[in-house]
């Protein structure tokens, strides 16, 4: 007979090791957690799952995390409708937000072009994009989305990986025909990075995005 | 303003991050994949939460995990029921039972002695082994205790840090009064292990426990 934990942990351990970055180890101990220490916790755990998961949606429009059918960035009247920003995930709105730099409205992509991951455009929210844009430009726009006329400019801020470059590619030729204003956030050493430090690609994109001052 | 999930989104994010080693931003991942992207496992997971707290429970003897009131260890008439072994956690009866090294019973501590962290003998399951020892020993065990009478060896498998070791002494000092032959598992340098990497405290620990070939 090997030795198993009882079933019901082992189901809660498969069920936690099914989560990204999380293994069979990390999930056992979770599990140990949860049911030897603090039962509360896996009690008020499972509710918060199943109310959020009843609750949260994607906005009808951004893609972006909401509660109702249009999120809170999209509702915000105080908000430059005539900036559009494409991120992939709503992790990455957050960051924006943080930094304060951007005031416009959003298109959160849900992924990147990724053909080794068998990622293409169809799996993402880029047609969602693609088809806004097309709208917009036509003054067709869906009522109650922020983007009703075309955007004076679309910021690509997608990850600055070979997967980012290339959606952002792809947009921008997309956009292009939809005669868009299309820019990237910028690549090169992050602020406090030490240029010994830096690899020799993001030394070459800050040199290539220098700028007079 | 300031910029933030939905409701219960930012909930299931809070209850998350409760959990061991899981941080804000480990947090709020898991909670974006299972709402955005895998809203059956948060369900499924909610399920099996709710399940385990039901089901789960220690065992009455040893503190194991089990769904029954004794766990099948300590139900299982082929252990060598005068060996018994100390572990501080669950998890640790795993290691031991994947290694084969020992067929007999076992007692989990739930933790170990360390003041600074506030836990002391009560937090853990000390108490609860002082008086199965003495039961044993008396004869007057539990019915179904699978440690009917003193064992002849109790081996202290807690960890080779300062609590375990601090945890192991005062084991050895209450069996030494019922005059328990107490062991301690050995430390030293892991197999594979190589003599140049290894810290000079373990090496000490090596040499202090070297045998005769």
């Amino acid at each position: 007979m090997s030795f198993r934990y009882p079933p019901s942990m082992r189901h809660l351990i498969n069920e936690l090791s099914k989560l990204p970055s999380i293994g069979e180890k990390s999930a056992a101990r979770l599990a140990y957690h949860l049911l030897a220490k603090d039962i509360p916790l896996a009690r008020s755990l499972a509710s918060s799952l199943v109310e959020a998961a009843e609750n949260t949606k994607l906005c009808v429009h951004c893609f972006f995390l909401t509660e109702a059918d249009a999120c809170s960035l999209c509702t915000d009247g105080q908000r430059d409708r005539h900036s559009l920003c494409v991120v992939e995930k709503p992790a990455d709105v957050f960051a924006l937000e943080r930094s304060g730099g951007f005031r416009g409205v959003y298109h959160v992509l849900h992924g990147v072009w990724s053909p080794l991951k068998g990622m293409g455009p169809e799996q993402t929210k880029m047609g969602q994009l693609m088809s806004r844009l097309s709208r917009a430009s036509k003054g067709e726009a869906q009522q109650d989305d922020p983007l009703q006329e075309k955007p004076s400019e679309m910021i690509l801020a997608t990850g600055a990986t070979v997967e980012g470059d290339a959606t952002a590619l792809y947009l921008a030729n997309v956009a292009s025909e939809l005669e868009i204003s299309v820019t990237r956030i910028a690549q090169g050493i992050p602020k406090g990075g030490d240029l010994e430090y830096a690899d020799e690609l993001t030394l070459n994109l800050s040199l290539e995005g220098r700028r007079k001052i």
